[in-house]
């Protein structure tokens, strides 16, 4: 195994191959670690909603004929309050739309084109720690196959999500974290049924929020709002279609098809931000630094956005020896984390039951929802939000 | 006194007068009844930025020389976060304005006026009760030096304000009210002094909110948040004056201008909604029915299009036969509110210092500034709030 590299990539998510690939795309030396298998990491269940900002990165980088061949271009996606149905016109607003492309798609294609491209990834890297990220090289030891191992590298990505160990390897007197729990969790779904409508529905409910959302064509993924600690084994199937059916098919034109759930899953709703998303020879991309609720589909992108910056740094560093990207990183990148993390918790505001409201708060969420419905104005401001503000 | 009249109308302050101005420009006879002195309601010091909505009346009117003469045109207004300006440029962005005219000084122009189109307003009406709202006939006792009276009426208008008496006269089973209490409360100060600003500047300030308003170009009207059990008794004028210099003096071309007080007040901030807001011969409008916090000054302005609301269905019924106006009164008057309501509960919260938020809460009212200060479409869905929605 090799024991020098210039950029130490810790996880093989999303962040941490789109980083991998740009480097290479310029010929830069890097290697991934990988905590899970490889298979592990292709079945992940995550996001679907791609912005302009992630696809671009896949399109510069050819890796992209999935994409193109079963990417879904949304040109708008829906509010729904009660029986009401609020369209965001988003061509028609800002003349711009989102890629419907399951994240397990973008992995998928990101890790095929890893070998032809001399991207290395190692899996099962297990143990890993970080050394010296003060120094002038740093070093990340870890074990695989049973036997230690060690990388020294100019720089060390961490592209390890929120349960990752890079971001504590910064010292906690200069690291600050900024948390938000909601008080509730979505329940998904997954099954390979046809959608109950050709956009997304993002459901205010009296039973609380709900989302119907897709894959593919054939390809559908749902979520209802769920207590905190409701457990997963409390909702059969059949339970959770009847929910959603009750929720859905008012709203959409055919209603919602039942069908066996690839997965069925619960995930608590958080609001996280970790600062400085840099320190010394390391800085963290992705759900590393931050977390957002699930409501309009800010992760994925946040993660492209993060790369978006930190590529360009270290392009910078290694073709120009400008180390000017590298000082700015941190700040730029959590300054456009801070605004998606608005329009995911504005979102989710409003769109969810919270068991603490009182009749005031339920009347603020509805006379949004009305405003929003009559102002060209808000729906454009919720509309360049959701396509994703400008790098 | 006359023992009947078409409409009696409860409270001479901005609503009242304005209702009664109204019909008695269309001929209908009706009373007004005031529980306090002329002098009294003359000095009340209230709000001072009028919508287009509250203008026109007075201009439908022709009661309009004191605001055509010092009314001042305002173009735009600012949102200040720390040290930095967010302009909200109406003409620009919606081609409208606001006009600063204070309140004392249209409620004083409506009072001058009523004698002379046989507005008849009783002064000093203790004990005011209704009865019968839901009979054919209402009726309205009340006591006058020293005697009682009463008068019949088709229809009561309730203008009686927050603590008045007209919204207790609907049965409480078909009642509900909707309070939200913000734990602060606005010291203000009236002086006559110039402006620091042309323009109002609301202010987050790490000490809390604060705004630099006017009433004339040689009168200022500034606040400060405060506790909301806070005393006024704690603030000599000359620390008021320190603090405001401190909020708004890095943030003014000239700097605060010092003064003695004319008025010096605390009040609370609160969110309410009475509904319904009309039942049987009984229409409640303005304050009567619904209080929103000064933020954005929305206050005066809802009672204006209460106003236009009921003026136009009570005229309808009286020269038209036409009942249609009456029967959907609550529910046209009470949509407006709610999004009125929607938007000073948003800058309210947007702009205040919370003593429950933590660290992720305060960053997303930066957030927010960050998001309006570079995106035209929210800025226009600001101004197009404060300007007032169309009725």
């Amino acid at each position: 195994m090799r024991a020098t590299t210039k950029v130490a990539i810790i996880g093989a998510g999303p962040a941490g191959l789109l980083l991998g690939h740009l480097l290479r795309a310029e010929g830069i030396d890097c290697l991934i670690l990988e905590r899970q298998t490889r298979a592990h990491v292709e079945r992940r269940i995550r996001a679907g909603v791609l912005e302009t900002v992630t696809t671009d990165l896949l399109h510069r980088l050819g890796i992209d004929a999935g994409l193109n061949a079963h990417g879904l271009k949304e040109e708008g996606f829906n509010l729904a309050d009660g029986d009401r149905i609020i369209r965001i016109d988003l061509a028609r607003l800002i003349g711009r739309h989102v890629t419907v492309y399951g994240q397990t798609e973008v992995t998928r294609d990101l890790i095929e084109a890893a070998p032809a491209r001399g991207l290395d990834i190692v899996f099962e890297a297990k143990d890993v720690a970080l050394h010296d990220i003060g120094a002038s090289r740093a070093r990340v030891t870890f074990g695989k196959d049973g036997r230690d191992h060690y990388v020294e590298a100019d720089f060390i990505a961490g592209c390890d999500g929120f349960h990752g160990v890079t971001r504590r390897a910064i010292p906690a007197e200069v690291q600050r974290d900024y948390v938000h729990e909601y008080p509730f969790g979505w329940l998904g779904i997954l099954a390979d049924v046809p959608p109950c409508h050709p956009e997304l529905i993002y459901a205010r409910t009296p039973a609380g929020f709900a989302l119907a959302s897709m894959r593919s064509p054939t390809r559908s993924r749902y979520y209802i709002q769920v207590p905190r600690d409701e457990r997963v084994e409390n909702w059969p199937e059949a339970r959770l279609w009847d929910e959603l059916a009750r929720r859905f098919d008012p709203l959409s034109a055919h209603g919602v098809t039942r069908g066996s759930a690839l997965e069925m899953s619960i995930a608590p709703l958080r609001s996280f931000v970790s600062e400085p998303m840099g320190h010394g020879r390391l800085f963290l991309a992705g759900d590393a630094a931050h977390i957002v609720p699930p409501t309009g589909a800010k992760g994925l992108n946040l993660a492209a956005s993060d790369v978006a910056y930190l590529s360009d740094a270290l392009i910078g560093y290694y073709r120009r020896s400008d180390e000017t990207g590298l000082r700015n990183y941190a700040a730029k990148a959590v300054a456009r984390v801070w605004k998606a993390e608005r329009f995911s918790w504005y979102l989710t505001k409003l769109m969810h039951h919270f068991p603490e409201d009182g009749a005031f708060a339920h009347h603020m969420q509805s006379s949004e929802l009305d405003y929003v419905a009559q102002s060209e104005a808000m729906q454009t401001a919720i509309a360049e939000n959701y396509v994703g503000l400008p790098l």
